[in-house]
């Protein structure tokens, strides 16, 4: 495995394995640890053709920590050329001897087009609507620290479930970790082709989503992703699949509450309840940073 | 002291101690000890809601300097929320396990009310018309290279005191320091309730006050933050407050001539006389190099 | 020679001291020494007031991989007036202690203006219509590198000689170097005073300008750069002066194809031609790592 494109790519045991360099990071930096030389000599390229600040900050801080030497490409779709000369950016970026290539693209398959064509290890941090494995690593990392384990979790995930690359990778990793998948959101939202998908329950009422969960995902609203808007308002959408403390009180006594981030704030969550005592939102951020210095660990060592 | 906001938690203590770190990295940086472990394993992270090119670069390089891993985070104001934004992006990036956060922001008190919310230490890059404090402690330890006191010297500064953070932090800090302050601008760029600032003299005559001063500040006209532009044009401002050879002949023979920059030439100071023998305009920026490192060891300190 | 601004700096004897300079940093690097101290404790700026992907990205990495602290600061021509703030903005980061300036500016003449004003060692990283000597370096050690020679070569460069600063960079230093030089593009694009240049023959016949030359260089076509647009469609261009296989067959057997990218496929060269068996376009981008690692190196050794 030289990338890391898909979570499609994960069994168990290569995810528990992910889960070990990330504790050994973890403690290793809590107790003091903060630089290390596992990257010394390597090269991360981060070619981001789409905003972001949390992915990007957090693959670069985890790079620069292990000691890589890191450089920043920002492109934004309008002055870059589809197709081909994504492929000649990563080629280009290949004959500059990188050793990684984290790449976020507006077009699924992105990362998968051009890591079969490279040497460079290539790391898929958000391809289009199709998948944001590193994010899907460090949700089922955050509930497992929290629950001891995945597998008979019964987890909820709320939002424009077709479109969201998190929901995708998240529904994929966790199924395959044991967790019982319901999917919920506007039915414009949700997938038409539920065989396609390893999920096992599909509504469009958050407080049947929400019964007696033991997580709660919620996605971010990406408005520029959607073709049409469904809801006059997003105040509306609020109303409907807003988190609020009625719908908390549906969920089991100790679930969590997650979000990849940035949170639209009175939207998908209700403001005081973003970091309230069962949200685990900056827990997903904290992890984050070791996570992906689990996952150029674990790419370097294979 | 966690953080680094204002100018107004230096005591005459605690910013000649900072002077002493300043001198000491200066003098082993000049004597060819280029790189230091100070921040080894530490990050730094620089959120700019705001362009800058010299405050960014001043502090990126000096936490690189002292052996941090750096990581700007720019974002214009048209891509980011307001008020709870900016606390969730300093909540993410404390997450991240920043150990430093060096904030510029356009909302007067955004370094404030955000440094109380994280463990990172937070530093104060500009924060709207409030304060920019290293700049202050720049210039104070300018002078006072150049001057060896700053107790009992005459200090004009000239320009659009009411917006300006840099003579706001100034004033606070050099008038703490013993210095004796003029201001001078149009009526309208003059704060109104002189009793709430640490000032000596208020003028609009130019010439009165250059006359007789040790020290000659000139603030950058920045029109993008005036609500109305009290001049038909910038070179009547340049005839009415401008700095030319017959003004400098107003100050004292040793005088010093300051500004933050960058300069508008022909606006705030004629062309030739930028850096003209008076002009320590370009000591400053070296010295803000050395102070950045001092500030972030004051802190690293306490 | 403190800077490098124009490939006229350079003799026979300087380009294969940079030369030897380049293998060895290249051999260390491909037996596994990724990570030099040569440049540790200095610092690398790149002001670039052009958008540029790989130069800068060849430049950063290299500067690096031999240890310095870089700092990237970019500017559109839009936010920086001209002239004297260029001249500025250059004296502020001498003043933070830069050590080595790679400057991009779409002025020609601008990296000469400013070198000659401060300590900090000076690279031209392209300069308006001027010059862009750090391509022109990798341009000959890739042809050196395939041919064993450069003396005796036939070259033929392709496109708008006028205004490409890769061209007049490359024809002057394959010059020096005992190349013979064909140009060849449209009328408009051709050079009127060819006495002022180090050229030996000039076509507008493509066919005629490839015919048993040994290295055929295609140059972007940079539409924003020209005054005019000279043909209907970029599609004349790709067929009156665009790379297909029979003009390929026109060229010596072994003839190599270079590109300083990024390239318009299908414009200037065939798509499926770009990295076809003659085409050395990819190696150009890897030696340009080494090749920007030997020019710090040749810098600091003066």
């Amino acid at each position: 495995m030289k990338d890391f494109i898909s979570v499609k790519q994960l069994d168990e045991g290569s995810f528990y394995y992910i889960y070990e360099l990330y504790k050994d990071y973890r403690d290793r930096y809590k107790n003091g640890e903060t630089k290390f030389s596992d990257l010394k000599g390597y090269s991360v390229l981060l070619p981001f053709f789409e905003n972001s600040t949390r992915t990007r900050t957090s693959f670069e801080l985890a790079g620069k920590i292990l000691g890589a030497d890191t450089i920043n490409i920002s492109a934004s779709s309008s002055s870059v050329k589809k197709g081909e000369t994504l492929y000649d950016t990563i080629k280009t970026l290949e004959a500059m001897q990188s050793d990684f290539i984290v790449l976020r693209h507006y077009m699924s398959g992105a990362a998968h087009i051009v890591a079969n064509k490279v040497k460079s290890r290539v790391i898929n941090a958000g391809d289009g609507t199709h998948e944001h494995p590193s994010q899907a690593v460090l949700d089922a990392i955050t509930i497992l620290e929290n629950k001891g384990r995945i597998n008979g979790l019964k987890v909820a995930i709320i939002g424009d479930i077709l479109h969201s690359r998190v929901a995708r990778s998240d529904i994929i990793l966790l199924h395959m970790l044991g967790a019982e998948i319901t999917v919920c959101g506007p039915q414009t939202m949700l997938p038409r082709h539920l065989e396609q998908f390893d999920i096992d329950f599909v509504t469009t009422d958050i407080n049947e989503a929400l019964k007696d969960k033991d997580v709660a995902i919620f996605l971010r609203i990406q408005l520029e992703r959607q073709k049409k808007v469904f809801f006059s308002t997003l105040n509306e959408y609020s109303i409907k699949y807003g988190l609020n403390q009625d719908r908390i009180d549906l969920l089991k006594e100790d679930a969590l509450i997650m979000h990849p981030g940035p949170v639209n704030r009175g939207v998908e969550i209700q403001s005081e309840l973003v970091y309230g005592n069962r949200s685990v939102i900056l827990q997903q951020v904290e992890n984050g940073l070791f996570t992906r210095m689990a996952i150029y660990k674990f790419l370097l060592n294979q």
